[in-house]
């Protein structure tokens, strides 16, 4: 079986339908709508396909939920308002809802907008975690459009040149649609690693390595253990900085959310920021024309060879979507450990587990 | 003096309205309209004033200018044409004219948008190297506006795991307005360097990091020398990679110019496409709330401790709107060697040199 997954992890293999499922209810038992459950339960399944249980986006996130649900950081069912609706751009009170429900809802405004005006932004303010950046972006490829995601995020990226963190990881979901296949789907943090990767590598006794965080007085290094407490380090050093900055503008600061050092601090109110890009590739040329342009250009890149004959030019995205035709075919992972924490929390909230 | 340019370089200096104005009796001499020529001085100007002489974005790029009109790949007062044009979207063929003049254009339509609608993104294609990108995002932000210009340019960059060159360094300029100041620009290329510093680390006989670029045959080193015919590396790995392809799909494929390998290749037609966005603040909230929300980020930003007290936190672009004031009081350096030759080429084409 082809998922690379951390040695020391045991999973078990279920079923998409069933892990599906189980999300759906779990949800709705923890106060979500049937609307709310699908769209959580929807990306929740998308990471689960794409990555690895380690990464902590898929089934792991329920625990979040319930708990802070019951916190009060999350309200099931927020009475999500319209603040302000243009031609190609719309601004959403996620009222502490789901951050999963108001991103959706956000893109699917802008994608219904793009396909009038071509192009559109929708923003989000008052949100919490949207999940994996990507699974936004995708809702646009899925209709043929071009999808951006941006959000804002704690801090732990420091401006360039300091070891205060202020900026987040800042996550970006990227998707071009294909004709009859996957979409190309970058989704990525602006920073180099991020300290869950740390914590792995420090847990195997590997270095790390030296461009993915600084210790807190500001030294490079290669130990995971001594920069567990320092910023994380920008792609591209002080671009990389520079596009967090500017993602925090765009989804923290014009969004009416919080940004900087204040977002997801305070547990009753994150007030995460999103927006949302969505782009019409047939307002500036006919779809057929774009769509075998692309591929032209798939060909060029894919035809590169590889500097290790083992490991080809891929897209981006194209490793998770082949993850993906695995898990349909073997099994989604869960590790033991997740498997066993559902099961009790299921029983606490009276949900059915058929894990 | 306070500009830092290579000790090597030997440098005379003149007044910005001196090099402006030579500058468009320069463009109006190969051919340029008025118009054209005005808006190409203007960007050649700020970027003398933001950059040092070796960056070759400055009258340096007049040499150029002069050779393409001779050969026939830049036209003079082409006769651009817009291919469509919607609410918030359009698409201008600039017909092998000046990169400079057809970016301006195209950004200055999608502002005029953006106030309309929102947001708008103006493509173009057929047009040639349009300069600084941080230029373009610069005229939107002028306006109160957020701008972000995409181009693609001649391969440079592999796709991640690979050492063929297929994509462009691929540059990106993204510009906040700011109350009452400068804007915060951020101007760069996507790689981590290019070929110019390569050169430069070459000379001065210093070894370059090792994330630079590669060896032809796909091996990492700091030897300059040894990398100069291998791939420039992106900016966050394979990150960098994604988002040079999702460039290029933007302001390539999406656009109807030349796009992958094939941009920038024949003389005649370099056929180079951009794609210009620009977001209203005002749209998403009252222009106040935003000029005040950013100001609390900016002071969040510059309070940050510096690691080396003489390195303060700056915002992108500070140092070069700083070096833009030093060079307003002390005048823009340019090279002997690019003075020398404009003497020259001015007396063959009849234009009064006031170097």
């Amino acid at each position: 079986m082809a998922y690379d997954i951390s040695k020391q992890e045991l999973v078990n293999l279920y079923e998409l339908e069933t892990l599906n499922d189980f999300a759906i209810d779990f949800m709705k038992a923890v106060g979500a709508t049937d609307e709310e459950a699908s769209i959580i339960a929807d990306g929740l399944m998308t990471a689960s396909q794409w990555w690895h249980p380690g990464q902590g986006q898929g089934l792991e996130k329920l625990f979040r939920y319930q708990r802070r649900i019951k916190g009060g950081g999350i309200i099931p069912n927020a009475p999500m308002e319209w603040i302000t609706d243009g031609p190609s751009y719309a601004l959403l009170d996620a009222a502490n809802g789901f951050g999963y429900v108001a991103a959706y809802r956000a893109m699917h405004r802008a994608i219904e907008k793009a396909k009038n005006t071509g192009v559109a932004m929708v923003g989000v303010r008052r949100s919490n975690h949207f999940g994996i950046a990507g699974y936004h972006a995708l809702q646009a490829a899925k209709q043929g459009l071009i999808g951006w995601s941006f959000t804002n995020a704690r801090a732990e990226m420091a401006p360039w040149g300091s070891t205060q963190v202020i900026l987040g990881t800042n996550p970006w979901g990227i998707a071009i649609p294909r004709k009859d296949t996957h979409a190309i789907v970058l989704d990525m943090a602006l920073t180099m690693s991020g300290k869950g990767m740390m914590r792995w590598y420090q847990q195997e006794g590997r270095d790390m390595p030296d461009n993915w965080a600084l210790t807190p007085d500001g030294r490079v290094t290669t130990d995971p253990a001594s920069a567990m407490d320092g910023p994380l380090l920008p792609i591209g050093e002080y671009k990389g900085y520079g596009l967090s900055l500017i993602t925090d503008v765009l989804s923290g600061v014009m969004t009416g959310a919080l940004f900087g050092q204040s977002v997801f601090q305070d547990e009753s109110n994150y007030n995460v920021g999103h927006m949302m890009l969505a782009v019409s590739p047939s307002a500036f040329m006919k779809q057929d024309e774009f769509d075998n342009r692309l591929e032209a250009l798939v060909d060029e890149i894919k035809s590169a060879p590889a500097i290790d004959a083992k490991r080809p030019v891929v897209l981006p995205g194209e490793i998770e979507f082949q993850r993906m035709s695995e898990r349909e075919r073997d099994g989604i992972p869960v590790s033991k450990e997740t498997v066993e924490g559902l099961r009790k929390l299921a029983a606490e909230i009276g949900v059915d587990c058929p894990l």
